[in-house]
């Protein structure tokens, strides 16, 4: 499982809309707290892997491709401990 | 923008995995409740469209193939009128 303070260090970019406490900054952007790691981790992977495009795919896929399983892991992990 | 009301009459599909509380069933599956309707929106067109693969694209495309722009909205303004 991820580590949730590694991942503080790694959601720099993912903060400008998702936010530092995981509030989209911006109606098209999900909130990301309390979802669950599982899902979080899911849902990078498909956009790592080009499989999920529409919505706001073009910004999400590039910032994904440069992630490891264990960035990922620890990004998710971060977003699931906060509270919506 | 969609009636929230109407809304609460077409989730009758949507409530085994993403509950009628909004909050997800098991952790693979997201919470909805307190997403913005935009959001929401550009999910489902996504899933309908073909564009939203990977993750759990295999159940919810079929489902999305189904609604209306309507139906989307309606939905949509359901959860997102819901508190997480």
């Amino acid at each position: 499982a991820g580590d949730p303070e590694a991942g503080e260090g790694k959601i720099g970019t993912c903060v400008a809309c998702h936010g530092k406490d995981g509030m989209g900054t911006a109606p098209i952007y999900p909130n990301l707290a309390g979802q669950s790691a599982e899902y979080l981790v899911s849902a990078m992977k498909a956009y790592r892997d080009g499989q999920r495009g529409g919505g706001m795919s073009a910004i999400m896929a590039p910032q994904a491709q440069g992630l490891s399983d264990e960035d990922i892991a620890d990004m998710s992990a971060y977003y699931a401990n906060l509270e919506p």
